[in-house]
Formats: C-alpha cells, sequence, structure tokens
C-alpha cells in the first residue's frame, strides 16, 4: 500500500468505527425505546437518530457527491428542537434512511483519492479556500465522525 | 502549505475542537457539580474526566513520544467502574492534569511529520504492521478523538 492508500484507509476506518458503534446500540434498542429521552429532560434518541441522518445527508451536497436522499428531515431535526413537529418516518423508515445515508456516503469515501479529500467543501468560497485550505472534505468528516460520536455516546445511556 | 502540512492541521483541528469542546462544558460545571452523575445511575462528570485523562495519557506510551504524567489515574477511572477505588486526585488536580496532558500531546503532534503520523503505535508488533499498516499513530489520535468526544456527550448532560 502507498502512504497515500494507508491514510485513505485509516480515515474510513475511523468513521466506520463510529457508525458501527452507534448501530450497535440502535440494534439493542426497541422501536419504542428510540421513543425514550436519552436522560430525562434530553432529547429522544429518535431525535438523535433523525439528526445525525438529517446531518450526514447534507454532507451528499456540503461534499458535492451527489443529491441528498432525505431533506424531509431538516425541519423537524436540524431546525428545531425535539417533539415541536411530529416525526415525519415511521422507526423502520428512519432506521432504514440512516443505513442508506451512510452506506451510500461510505462508498462515496471508498473511491476518494488524497487529492479528493482535500477538494474544499461547497460551503466555502474560491477565495477563503486558498486561505484557509483545511477547510475540506476531510475536516467535515472528520468532524462528523466526532459530532456523531458525541450523540453516540448519549443515546447509549439508554440501554 | 504542501498537502501534507494541509492533512496535518486538519488532523489536529479536529482534535483541537473536540479537546475544546469538552473544556467548555468543563468550565461551566462547578467542583460540586463534576461530582454528579451524567444521568441517573451513570457515571459521575468526574469519573469520566478521570478516565479522558488517563486514556490519553496513554497515548505517550502508546505513540512513544515520552513519558507518562499521571498512571495514578489509570486504576480509579480505567481498571474500575465509578466509586470502586477513592478519587486519588482533587476537582482542581484533575482539572490541571487534563489540561497538562492535552497541552504535552498537543505540542507533540504539532511537530509529527506525515511520516511520524503514519509510523506504527507501540501496541502492534513489527510483523503485524506490515500486514496492518493502518495500526499507525493517526488511527490512534483519530480514535482518541472520537472517544473523547462521545463521552463529552455524555457529561454535556450535567449542565
Amino acid at each position: 500500500m502507498t502512504n497515500e492508500e494507508i491514510l485513505g484507509v485509516t480515515v474510513l476506518n475511523s468513521w466506520r468505527l463510529v457508525i458501527n458503534r452507534f448501530n450497535k446500540t440502535l440494534s439493542e434498542l426497541s422501536d419504542e425505546q428510540l421513543q425514550q429521552q436519552a436522560a430525562p429532560a434530553r432529547n429522544r434518541v429518535f431525535y438523535l437518530l433523525g439528526h445525525l441522518t438529517a446531518m450526514h445527508d447534507r454532507m451528499f451536497t456540503l461534499l458535492g457527491i451527489g443529491a441528498r436522499l432525505h431533506t424531509e428531515l431538516d425541519e423537524p431535526y436540524i431546525a428545531n428542537p425535539d417533539r415541536v413537529l411530529g416525526d415525519p418516518l415511521s422507526a423502520t423508515e428512519l432506521r432504514r434512511a440512516w443505513a442508506e445515508v451512510n452506506d451510500k456516503l461510505t462508498r462515496a469515501f471508498e473511491g476518494f483519492t488524497w487529492e479528493d479529500w482535500l477538494q474544499k467543501h461547497t460551503a466555502v468560497s474560491d477565495e477563503d479556500f486558498i486561505k484557509h485550505p483545511m477547510r475540506n472534505r476531510l475536516a467535515v468528516v472528520m468532524n462528523r465522525t466526532s459530532h456523531a460520536s458525541y450523540h453516540a455516546g448519549q443515546a447509549a445511556f439508554t440501554k
């Protein structure tokens, strides 16, 4: 393996580890448990799952790698706090959306060369990117990995 | 900046973001609040802080970048669950240890070239590393970043 290939696999492993850990928690929770709050007066796990699915779905356009799959999740799980709007998907549908979004993202990441990882994301202008080249796709994926892990820790409290 | 420098800064930013987010939560919690459980029947935030400090302190030897600073934290916060052993440090001392360990790690990471990042960590044999070159220092730091974020999400429940 070349150094660049090793780097790509290392980043992908870190992403996969976090997604898989959250998937394990999800697989141990019934649809009824998803409706429980992760802690008293905190978000339901259902909300955390909707939030992560929406944030990951946004990566398709943010990274410029394809069309989004689930824009219907933005309003209830990003723009609003828990329980303000109704859930647009059933538990089964939301679990499927989460898997679908991550599978499609992971396949795209698997095809990235190191030049692809270091390209700018679409929320930064060409001008700003010249000054801040670390505002790249790698930064987005590493930060989303940490973000998913943050909420995975909270969701694990429901088990 | 060269591509390698950009990669180094991107990884460091991701690490710093998580540490700083946890520091912000810590700064908003009194020493008394550190003694609270993050959720009913869960670890105290004091335990989470001790656990993260010990795990980060272990990186000095795991990455082969120097001597450990706080081995006294392993028994109470890694080898045992919460409240089995007494706390060896006061809240003030533990907050200081956490800052000290992360500052020293961050300074070491800042000096890493990409060849340094891709070196094997000390828990893998030379033989295994040839077969699994992704068991490198970068993988350790990315996984510890996710791990810190996992517990940061839990600690934030105390606010």
